[in-house]
């Protein structure tokens, strides 16, 4: 069997959000899965004092689950590949696996900025997931693909007119002899937060190790993922996915969705017309496969898709969730240094020629509302939903953990 | 004392080849001084079995022979700053310095190619400490400048036939309707080894610190550095800067300086059309001067100056030496993955325009010859001289450590 054709994967970060429903499509599409997981999601939920609203079984317990229900094995090796770099070689020389899917990553903006312990952490580990794992590829010297899970929050001026291309951007620039030429560079970055840079910084190790070792890397630009099953994760309760409705991992949407399923009013920051781009986590498992199954070729460079479906400003989420639920809304300072209002249009033709065929916020949503807000709102922990991390150090907070600004 | 009127300045690897001379060229203007270093360029010639071709005093005996000679106390505290966080904290608030000098990073291109060992080291060390640094600078609420030692190495496109600006490049995109739209964006980076890499990604924790947080940050994208001593260092023999001639940290140029002296042929890699650019230590320590004198505003963005003063092909440098010296020329396989020619036309107004007078090559290489490799070459190791980092899996070494190419 040569790596070219054999089924093998690994999945760093295979226990997370992305990363189990992820292990379970796979897995089911006749892939032969590894997990790699030194569970650390699992370790900050106690840190934060919060669970997912669902409640998530042990990672043994899920995979035995998976088996007695499909028959397919799932491996699972505990272990940081952040500071086990030998563990990490010794894994991808035994599995050889065709292509490896990196989450590996701590992925929230606002835990990120929460104490300088945290932007440390944050890029101390995605810098050394990313970096172990590309030079311990270059070290086993097997052709191994990876596609990694980065974020639209590299992209800058999505607020300066421009269709934000796929990761390359033409651009006119003066030559030395007063004339003009066309070049394609990497997007410019423009990151938000300590989490975005370190996906900006993920970025140059692939344009590095790809141009240098000629490395097959595929970067996933994504969107805010929504969405909480797939057809995998609904075959058994021990196999739910995480809904995550706290102030620094649940993402926007999902704190309008508990907000209203507790009655509150939904708390947008600023003037919510700050517009994002979205995936559900369905397409998003879908757009893995496909990135596994196109790799870019030996002599190419960094192969980058946006995986973003529709975008969307906060307040057109918000007047969503009310309409369907009858919450009402308040409006927040902003603790993100961001402009106001923004446009954003995203290019993602790429994904939709290789099939994907997308899941609409306005076709899911009364799912999410019926079987997971409403259906578990009695595990949610009303005191953790607001975000309570601050940006800058302009920024304060009032007695009910409102953002206020000096 | 308010910030920004006060003397005190950090200098962080104030032991090394920079930053010695620059500490007590800042010392002798005026400046009050600490070193803080972890003395791991002092390891790092354990590790490789090889010393500066100057000898180098222990650090107490340099600042001691400083005091002796000029009255000026320099501080000294030892620790290392990309893993002990809370003590850089302390110095900070201690110390409350208007500016720190950020040298404290694996300087060696070769040296970061020599294995997966120190690649990690490289990438590892050089991240946290210009990490660590901005938290803390954050987490103090000081007003402190930040003034980098970067290289023109991260400079990408040097061979599209633009003169390459001071760090910022206008560039002309199409916007959403069709029309063309100027805007200015980083240089697109292009770093030709992992510690060029670490520059690169610098550049990011910069640009984000800045944006978030308001830091002053000046990063100086310096040429190769050559020339041994400064006005200062030849004050007294204990005070002597370092000559690398090894494989891994010596220059070119010093490479040429040493075979030279020594009778060996000059050994050129690939067809010496490649360009690079240069600065004199001199003018190096003068340039930092110029830097922490002219901070950006509390409102600017990164200012970044293009350090160098000429700029030379391989070949050139060769013959130069070999014109005084009679030194042949042999030309080797180039280890590098770089064009074999390339022009290279740099910006470097800035400096010049607030005072900076080029030192230059064929002014000050003579005195290379006879003060330094001539006087010193007895303590030479000749087995050193050679780069034997392979940059790529398809290089190899002959019996002779030459580069050969499969």
């Amino acid at each position: 069997m040569t790596n070219s054709t054999n089924k093998r994967i690994i999945i760093f970060g295979g226990d997370g959000f992305c990363g189990w429903p992820t292990s379970l499509y796979l897995s089911r599409n006749g892939y032969d899965v590894t997990i790699v997981d030194n569970l650390s999601r699992r370790n900050i939920d106690n840190e934060l004092e919060c669970e997912s609203l669902t409640y998530i079984r042990p990672i043994g317990e899920r995979i035995r689950a998976w088996m007695e229900i499909t028959g397919n094995s799932i491996d699972f090796i505990n272990f940081d590949m952040a500071k086990e770099y030998d563990r990490l070689v010794e894994a991808l020389k035994e599995i050889k696996p065709k292509a490896v899917v990196h989450f590996a990553e701590q992925r929230a903006a606002p835990y990120s900025m929460k104490s300088p312990k945290h932007k440390r952490y944050t890029v101390d580990n995605n810098i050394s997931t990313t970096h172990n794992l590309l030079c311990a590829i270059v070290e086993t010297g097997l052709d191994i693909h990876t596609v990694h899970l980065g974020t639209m929050g590299v992209y800058g001026y999505g607020t300066a007119g421009m269709e934000i291309p796929e990761g390359y951007l033409d651009v006119k620039v003066n030559d030395v002899t007063g004339g003009e030429k066309s070049i394609q560079i990497q997007y410019p970055v423009n990151p938000g937060s300590v989490y975005h840079m370190t996906k900006t910084l993920d970025a140059l190790l692939f344009y590095y190790y790809n141009k240098n070792d000629d490395l097959r890397i595929t970067d996933l630009h994504q969107g805010i993922v929504w969405g909480t099953n797939t057809d995998e994760t609904v075959m058994d309760e021990r196999l739910i996915n995480r809904f995550d409705y706290d102030g620094d991992y649940g993402t926007v949407l999902n704190r309008f969705l508990m907000q209203a399923a507790l009655g509150y009013p939904l708390t947008i920051h600023g003037t919510g017309e700050q517009t994002r781009a979205f995936i559900h986590i369905r397409n998003s498992v879908q757009c893995i496969k496909i990135a596994i199954e196109n790799p870019p070729s030996k002599e190419g460079r960094v192969m980058i898709f946006n995986q973003a479906t529709e975008t969307h400003t906060l307040i057109d989420l918000a007047k969503k969730v009310s309409s369907i639920t009858g919450a009402k809304m308040v409006f927040l300072k902003n603790p993100r240094k961001e402009d106001p209002k923004n446009t954003l249009k995203v290019m993602n033709k790429q994904f939709l020629e290789l099939g994907l065929n997308p899941i609409k916020l306005s076709d899911g949503l009364l799912e999410e509302i019926i079987s997971i807000a409403e259906k578990y709102k009695d595990r949610c922990d009303a005191t953790k939903i607001l975000c309570t991390s601050k940006w800058r150090s302009d920024i304060e907070l009032d007695d009910n953990s409102n953002y206020l600004s000096r």
